[in-house]
């Protein structure tokens, strides 16, 4: 594990979570060494967690012979070097997403780890809440039809203060230069991230992006200082399946900590879907009889619905924490098959190129080609 | 039309309304005559919603040889003495419900119409919004298999205050030689309709009231007074068909402005509707495949569910008001086959015994029967 | 009154009732004559609604002196003749949205009105819901702070089987000859009018629009032909006061059958509404104590709420027809007061614009500007 | 902890997840020992959750030394005699809920941990959940203001299936000899933990109960055998504030897996909540400016949320488990300060007199007084 902020805190979790209720793994994970730059803070990090040894230079972690996997859960800009480094040293890599923070490194990560042959995965965790997976298995079922349109919108509301500063320690976020973007690498990676799994490749964008605070101080140098981030991005586009998608984000929608809303609408059938009521499917059929045709409100806690077998019994639901345990599940599920669970650095990097694609045109002003095509995994 | 409150406005809309939207009726009401204590007020009504003859003695608007049917909107206190005048002057009687303040001017009135042979219905006008009615459809259709469970409630806040008087213009439903009871009578009446009509008859009751507030101003007499009505009720009870039932009402309920609640629990099916939603219904069937299996929130606007087609298109709701002219459609519709529209007076004689009992169960603090039996109209 | 289709039954139904709900106008419509093509079918709907006289001509209508206020509930395509006539006949005009099919209609359509200087409105009737009119009420009132974001959609499912024709009884539009656009001018506008009287002008739009299915039967020639509709419309935008702005609409969207709903987000506070549950506001404040902070959800019945007072008591909901009513009761009150009650033909060509720029954007694949300016009425 | 079934996982999950999360405590939970009666069954489970040593022998277990705290996760029968043992061996308890099968053990019980001066909790987990203890919070700061109503129900639709057999395996439940009762000790012990907890003593009820399926396989002795559990509970009682209260629990409520629910009515505030979205709480507040007052719907995940700093950021939820996890970090706090965690063993009790009044109230078909007074803690 490298990196001790939140994602390490939900990775680490995961790790120590998944031979509780998945038992039946063949592999189960040994929370082998964290690395964090602190010295203090990597021992108390270690120390909650359960970690063996600590390290405060992620090199010297990639030299451990001890060290099967590694996990990067540091700012954007310090993945692709983590990475390449990893896949040299013939480590398993859990990246956090988004794989980048831009296309060329996106590219070269992806290299590095088919070159050294290591499995990898990048944290697009949503998939995996058993709500999101009941989805995919009712798209790839057939159940929707012909699919029209795809809307998903990942909202929040925690930079409308202009006198948050940006950079440095909580708030790297809001510095392009380690984050790479604003809400379209943070937040909209996500949605298109789920929208191509659910709904294929993504062929052309146009975009708008608008930073509405333009200046904020900033904690590493104590200046105001302009923001290169995007603070909204909103874009329309083409499925390669001939659907229309929309997807917006924002940190300035006042009211929602963390509204993430997927909706499908197919020839028969419709989906919809929202973090905030995350065991929570909505489901409609137009083949249901008329008078009693509605929006179905399923609560997905069943044992019959996906993952849920592993956990409580109906009605019982789970949190957000869960789905970092599921992705660890199944990571190590293909470990004894032998197969990469997706999304593996070359999926993030279909996302990748979206992300791309979308931030050229918002800054042109025009449509752009993603260059994406055919299934994304 | 006696009566010229907020009920006597309803009924008045109903009346005007039902031939633009029930154009194939045989028979169109004419608003010939209103009556109300008020000359100045009653001048003022008849200009407002058509009426093309005033009277301020309701005895006078009976002798009236152009008045074939009688709308009785008084105060609970007036239903009896009018109504049995009405019948025994040979008109058609529409009568605010609850029929009456006891049992035994309820057994007079019954008496009086079935002598005289009129029609005659009571306003519990909440059966014939579409998407009750659809209910109604499909508890009789079978889908909901033995019912185990229904509940009801009808909470309100309006009465909190305890600076509020008591009797008089605009709150005679305060006053417990008005109303005959609090909500009881007035809201507990609703949903014992409704419940018999969907679930058959509700044969023994255990009940308890409360008077939060025990004085109160009278504005009749200006003084304070001991209140006599109960500002809440609850009960439970057995319907004949072995199910249980749950009923509460009270106007101390903060934030709910007219809350009027009911879900039915069946073997294979399950029904709930909500007042302050009122164009849809809740439905859920077990027989739906598991993993896609959730209540259905069914819009209830199209033209295959109930009165939907003489409205507008799906998706276009309707509101309260219109409970009203669905009554006064399928009134006049009777008139042409023959038939009284239910609720007659002999089926809210039903509700009445059921709420003499509730209130003598609440008095002696232990279970008490109907002597409802049988299908109730 | 000149169409008998669904909008002549909503607007006839307006008439009829402002009397009973809004005594307190000096003016009170008459139903002088109703014109329709179809001569039986012009009785049939005079007879229905109470209008005194038939016509099934047009022009004979207007030349009539007991005429003083022409209706206009016709195909799009004949709004820009009849309005002109009318104007030119010196008849107040009330007129169907959208205001016309093309740009150069509205053009020519404002002028003759305000040449003629007659009293004119447009029927963009979601304005005149209570929960929609406080929506105004409280941006006015500076509740929300600045503003970021506005979003709508309106999402419908009606024409999805591709068996349905174009064209003709019941389906003009579906045909871009008789409506000049499909979910543009059908549905957008009505987005687009409400967006902008609640948040200024719409600057500048990027828009994709989709045919999904390519050719129907044309009921009126009998041929399959190309269908020149659009099916399907998105654009986001930038609105004058620097929020961005994101609408989507689309008669593909299984499981909504007239889905209308929008949502601002402030610095403050946030709002939003939907169709299917007409009485109630969302009402998010981020200044209420950090602990209880939420989303309220305001059931619009209180005598205090905008129009309430005309209707029954808090709790009990009105419906979609209320809209007409309430904008018949404002337009009456303009005659009173002398002022034309909003949207005017002006106020709808702006919306006109917007639409026009939203399709030329998605042919042309570009941001295009509206030309539209300042506060819209 | 003795007791390998469902309660066994959730406790064994928050023993190992409390010191990941709330660091800061003194006590850490060492796994030390897992019994249950099948040997292969305990070292799988002792595997799967880290326990160090496993019995098959709960006297064992007590005679360890090593041990300072038992958890009794067994059946309801065997509680007492487990759970007074366990008291004179020292040993701290914490036990599952319902305290006992009847009164006359609880009492024993109780008067045993208090003999022995060892701290003691039974686990009535739902008051953990954040957004329960945020209502406590508002109560006590009474912001509700007086209380008028209270109402709670727990339904649950698993038991309809007549072919369902009684006793044994997983299914202890459904059998009268090993569960004491059906409904009421399993749900309704919940609601009434939580409703004294929040609005103090109930003092008397008025109870009926229901066993819908009147014969059941037992899975013991292969017999069909009478079942002896009530399927289905209502009371309605009064709270020694004055206030009402409605209570109902069932398994035959088709559609609700694990629907519990609960309401407070205030004269100045209400409070609900619900099970089935269990991180939101809606709360309403009539001192709100009246325009825009409504339910607010609280999503309960920010850091000033109780218990929320402990886990993600605002908008991520937690589950049901989490609420055991909160149970323990409080039962380890309360070590430090010598405080025993609410509820205990006293505590408990009083729940079991309601039960017991309960009961005593449906078989009588007669109010019961329950003995309870004063703050339950």
């Amino acid at each position: 594990m490298i990196g001790g902020g939140f994602m390490g805190r939900t990775h680490s979790n995961a790790y120590n979570q998944v031979s509780h209720f998945f038992p039946e793994l063949a592999y189960r994970p040994v929370l082998q060494a964290v690395c964090t730059r602190s010295a203090d803070k990597v021992r108390a990090f270690a120390d909650q967690w359960g970690y063996q040894a600590t390290e405060t230079d992620w090199r010297a972690l990639l030299r451990r012979d001890d060290i099967d996997a590694v996990d990067i859960c540091t700012p954007n800009d310090t993945h692709a070097e983590i990475a390449i480094a990893a896949a040299e040293a013939g480590k398993m890599i859990l990246c956090e997403k988004p794989l980048s923070r831009t296309l060329a490194e996106g590219h070269r990560m992806v290299e590095a780890v088919e070159r050294a042959g290591v499995p990898n995965t990048v944290w697009y965790n949503y998939r995996r809440l058993p709500a999101v997976t009941l989805a995919k298995q009712l798209v790839d079922a057939g159940k929707l039809g012909r699919i029209y349109h795809y809307r998903a919108n990942f909202l929040q509301d925690w930079t409308i203060n202009a006198d948050l500063p940006q950079g440095g320690t909580g708030l790297w976020r809001m510095d392009v230069d380690a984050a790479g973007s604003g809400v379209t690498g943070d937040l909209l990676a996500h949605c298109i991230d789920t929208a191509m799994w659910l709904n294929g490749a993504i062929r052309d964008v146009s975009a708008v992006t608008e930073t509405f605070v333009k200046e904020r101080m900033h904690q590493l140098t104590g200046k105001v200082q302009p923001v290169g981030i995007d603070d909204a991005c909103i874009f329309h586009c083409h499925f390669e399946n001939g659907s229309l998608g929309l997807f917006e984000s924002t940190r300035y929608a006042r009211g929602h900590k963390a509204l993430y809303t997927f909706e499908i609408n197919g020839e028969h059938a419709s989906i919809r879907w929202d973090l905030h009521d995350l065991n929570r499917l909505e489901y409609f059929d137009h083949r249901d009889e008329s008078v009693v045709r509605g929006w179905r409100s399923i609560h997905v806690t069943d044992g019959d619905q996906p993952y849920m077998n592993k956990w409580w019994v109906p009605g019982l639901g789970i949190g957000y924490e869960h789905s970092f345990i599921h992705q660890v599940a199944d990571f190590l599920k293909g470990l004894e098959t032998g197969q990469s669970a997706a999304p593996t650095f070359r999926d993030a990097l279909q996302t990748q190129k979206v992300c791309q694609a979308v931030l050229d045109s918002a800054a042109a002003r025009s449509w752009k080609d993603t260059g994406v095509e055919g299934k994304v995994g």
